[in-house]
């Protein structure tokens, strides 16, 4: 983002206004230079966004939330923590939990349970909290000692409770681009972005760390932002000059365009074909690579299915 | 990938016999200098995949599967084909499945409606297929027409007979890394990456293009490559030079390290804060940052789930 951009970010009402932002404190703004070129001007330091202020907003919007959802005469939102074993670190992250929920008018209980608890009775736990009409959320404190498969646990809640965002539906919604519950700090990641006014569409992002209750869903919430259209496949749209020498080049493009020789219609992929097959190490054609594959690889997916083999 | 790495995969046993690679017409291969270096020589093009090939060795895999099911006293595997419309594409794509299956002793139908139908009426299609115990496989052609919607459709498809793979539930079993029909084209691109014998584990890949239903499950199954790790997190792991002037840069890292100073224990991030913050733009400390954030956003989906807002 060039700095002219961020200089006009910088001074827009909403976010002076905002308190999560602090300028740095050595931001230099020469007068002499402004009537030459407005885009000039000296910066040293990044403006640190502070989390726990704009926290602090977030929980004020949730405590009105809360009040007016109350005030229809609606039972007051309840969260259940299960919290397994002594490690210091979750028994911390739960003590923030609770307190924060308190801070906001959200009743909250913690169910301790010993390290040598079973997978078997954190089921049975997840599944009296399911169909308890008091609890509207529900949180497995991760991670669970090695006996225990932490996603069987997390898959145990109903996807309606599950405010970690962990469940396979919650998950598989958020990258199919309909309204889930978010894993949190994905959530928190999105929330800093946004309401700090910076624009992530078009944008290349960087999300180093690929784990899957942070790194993915991360990639996925910025994957999805803005609409995204049905691939519309672009003749030679990929150039031998985008291609590192020796790269694999797998084109999955369809496109019908007309030969300038004989007129007629000829199937394209997205690649520029002649060009980059002089400086990739594979590539697959089109017509002739992935299509067929394609059909290949449906005919074993209803193998798997009359096999029962994933279900 | 380096050339000479190449050139070890190319005389492997197992992709020298591969019916599906076309060797480069005019590969040159130097006797004279093979002794000195294993890793020179010269190549002009790139290995052309046949999809066309691995297709048929796929089919040959698949056959032997429906035979040796049936031999079994199974009955025969049954895809269900619903074609909407009279789109020449979608019709040649449903007779190149029909064909494929019926090859590879796959049974199969294609239920065709009108441009008009309704969206009611094939939801009501979907659910008496998902009853069918004849029925093994359900595929929507898409495209749909517009005043159906397609998500809604592919949804109703029970999760065991999505042989498309676009269910929410085999989405977010692929993202979590669990067993899940996966969507075709993502599937084909996978095997023909893997059968040819291309190593993706830790290499930079770029998928152009972010559609729901090709893009995105490719970025997903080659994000999933190999074993996940929980987030280690690397005290200073991101360092200025990592770090484009200008950019935002979001810390979700939580490191406990011992200050030299004072020797007590200090929370940090992955990034070094300090030098990174006199290059970006934008920036989040540790503590205080995506910490409380996230705590706050936990609070949110509790009220969602409380007031019933997704679901």
């Amino acid at each position: 983002m060039p700095r002219n951009l961020l200089a006009t970010h910088c001074t827009t009402e909403h976010n002076s206004a905002a308190s999560w932002l602090s300028a740095p404190s050595f931001l230099c703004w020469s007068p002499l230079l402004e009537p030459l070129c407005q885009c000039i001007f000296l910066r040293h330091e990044a403006i640190v966004i502070s989390g726990t202020e704009m926290a602090k907003q977030i929980q004020k919007e949730i405590q009105q939330g809360v009040e007016s959802w109350i005030s229809l005469g609606n039972r007051r939102p309840h969260l259940s923590i299960i919290l397994v074993g002594d490690n210091p670190a979750s028994h911390t992250y739960v003590r923030n939990k609770i307190r924060a929920a308190s801070t906001v008018g959200i009743c909250s209980e913690v169910i301790l349970k010993p390290q040598t608890v079973s997978q078997e009775e954190l089921l049975d736990i997840v599944d009296q909290l399911n169909v308890d009409p008091r609890v509207s959320g529900i949180l497995v404190q991760l991670p669970l000692p090695d006996h225990v498969e932490e996603q069987t646990v997390c898959n145990g809640i109903t996807p309606e409770k599950d405010v970690d965002g962990f469940h396979i539906i919650n998950i598989g919604r958020l990258c199919l681009d309909q309204h889930s519950l978010i894993p949190a700090t994905a959530s928190a990641v999105w929330e800093i972005i946004k309401r700090t006014g910076i624009e992530t569409f078009g944008k290349n992002v960087v999300v180093a760390g690929r784990s899957k209750n942070v790194g993915m869903p991360i990639a996925m919430l910025l994957h999805t932002d803005g609409e995204h259209q049905r691939p519309g496949g672009i003749p030679k749209l990929i150039t031998s000059d985008m291609v590192k020498e020796g790269a694999t080049v797998i084109d999955v493009g369809i496109n019908y365009v007309q030969d300038p020789v004989t007129g007629k219609m000829r199937l394209m992929g997205d690649v520029d074909f002649e060009a980059v097959r002089k400086k990739a190490s594979f590539i697959t054609p089109v017509p002739g690579g992935v299509g067929p594959m394609t059909v290949a690889m449906l005919l074993k997916n209803t193998l798997l299915a009359a096999t029962k083999s994933v279900y």
